[in-house]
């Protein structure tokens, strides 16, 4: 299932992507319920599918097969009365496809080319870091260029969204407690983020962790270690690899990071990114006001934003 | 006023500490409309005094005023009609004074005897990091101990809760932006903080940052810079200092991550730990199950938590 978040009549909403439009799934699923002559189809609707993303994958297998059963329930009606709960993506505004994460836990020098072209040892332990609520923004968002740095990088992203709560996870069982996989980038201003040795002033500046443009449900990636991942700056084609290439795999990540805090569902794991970023190449190329930045992963598709005056 | 939240008849509920006892703000508002023969009571109430934190926060100053007339209503009422909506602190659980802050940033050597007993040099500009949401905890609770590491170490200090949002915020208003000041415990993982080069794995261990009990709202701590703050482990005072020995101001500290960041009412800064932490004694001090650790901030009141099996 392709789950993505927009925005529509000054509502949050979740959407599923289904033959290239977007089912309001909570609102389809209500009128579901009113046909099946349920009695508070609202409310029902409200409990079983969930128009708050956190809510839906905190409801988990129980909400994904009600999202299954509007689905059907969306290709058996007529055009015109499937047109009153679904949309164009020219009709809506995206938004993250978790509008809300509790928390965005993301991995350093996680790609070996990485880690080279940055001059860093490979890590024996992985290297986290967060990114904070404000830096959340969707596909399509501009992000504005900070007024205080010259040096704004991208960082090319597979992120895990976590589907169930867990603390010591076995990394045996760590694929359990994922939802999906989404795109994340994440945007770095390289001189606040290195003046100190903690690179949060980097990392967490207003709208710098696009993510999105969907949440493919796992059961859609046969292997999330199997992933082609491109960046193109403008049509520069930057960053260029696959997740095969991770040096901690996604069981190992959720393992350990569950070992310091309990992941809940929502949660954003971004995995690292790959080489090519700006800061190490030679010249340096950051993105400056007016760039269009593409995130492309296989299977899930392109997370793109262009950079606006801060 | 003295701002908290605590959680009673299941319920997440802000509660005003006045006379030795908690208002329920939300509740006691909702009966003096009803009194006043306003008609949707509850529906007014919960526009004009909300029962979440950051709901009341954001409404500002009208929220407050609101408080203040429902401190009046209940100071004015007969001692049996006051006990349905005061509690006494052993009647309920308290939570953290804002239990789901949008952010928690915190500031790393920004007291000098810190500094220099951690063998680093007084920084040039602010070092901040990121405590996550599964941290916050409240004055009470039991903190776990974690069972992959043997140095668990406390750090008092003072926090500020934000009430007003804003970006790029000039010091000379930044106090316009705070609410009030409480107290936080920075639990710190000493082996999982250095280990990489990132602090977060170090920081964000499940319930490692106690707030409160209380926040007091800036109208009645006449200077923050002049707060003296004192930690004990058991019996043994380890930390004792005052906030005038901060290197970087309250407002300095708004200013610079407001160039970072939006902040939004409910984000809590924690302004950086005097000397005496366990790790840097001699021999090291670290928490065990079973101790009781006491935060004292002058004219906030003390935050305790005793140290739990994880």
């Amino acid at each position: 299932m392709r789950l993505l978040s927009f925005f529509v009549n000054r509502q949050e909403r979740l959407g599923i992507e289904h033959s290239g439009r977007i089912i309001d799934a909570n609102y389809a699923c209500r009128v579901m319920l009113f046909k099946q002559g349920k009695s508070a189809p609202e409310r029902l609707a409200d409990a079983l599918l969930p128009a708050d993303a956190v809510d839906f994958l905190t409801a988990g297998e129980r909400a994904l097969n009600q999202a299954r059963e509007v689905i059907k329930f969306v290709d058996e009606v007529s055009a015109a009365e499937r047109a009153e709960y679904t949309y164009g993506y020219q009709d809506v505004r995206l938004l993250a496809p978790v509008p809300h994460p509790g928390k965005v836990i993301c991995v350093g020098r996680n790609y070996h080319d990485h880690v080279s072209e940055m001059k860093r040892e490979v890590p024996k332990i992985p290297v986290i870091f967060a990114k904070l609520a404000n830096t959340v923004c969707a596909c399509g968002d501009g992000v504005p260029f900070p007024k205080v740095s010259e040096q704004f990088d991208y960082e090319a992203e597979l992120a895990v969204v976590i589907g169930k709560s867990g603390r010591y996870i076995p990394e045996e069982n760590a694929l359990d407690h994922v939802a999906g996989y989404t795109a994340l980038n994440d945007i770095t201003v390289r001189d606040w983020q290195h003046r100190t040795p903690q690179w949060l002033q980097g990392k967490s500046f207003d709208k710098t962790a696009p993510i999105g443009p969907i949440v493919v449900t796992k059961d859609e990636i046969p292997d999330p270690h199997k992933l082609d991942i491109k960046l193109w700056l403008n049509d520069e084609l930057r960053q260029s690899d696959n997740t095969s290439q991770l040096i901690f795999s996604i069981p190992y990540l959720i393992s350990f990071i569950s070992q310091v805090m309990t992941l809940e569902p929502g949660d954003v794991i971004a995995t690292g990114t790959p080489g090519g970023v700006g800061v190490a190449m030679n010249p340096q190329g950051f993105m400056k006001v007016g760039d269009t930045v593409k995130v492309e992963i296989q299977h899930i598709g392109v997370l793109q934003n262009h950079i606006v005056e801060g």
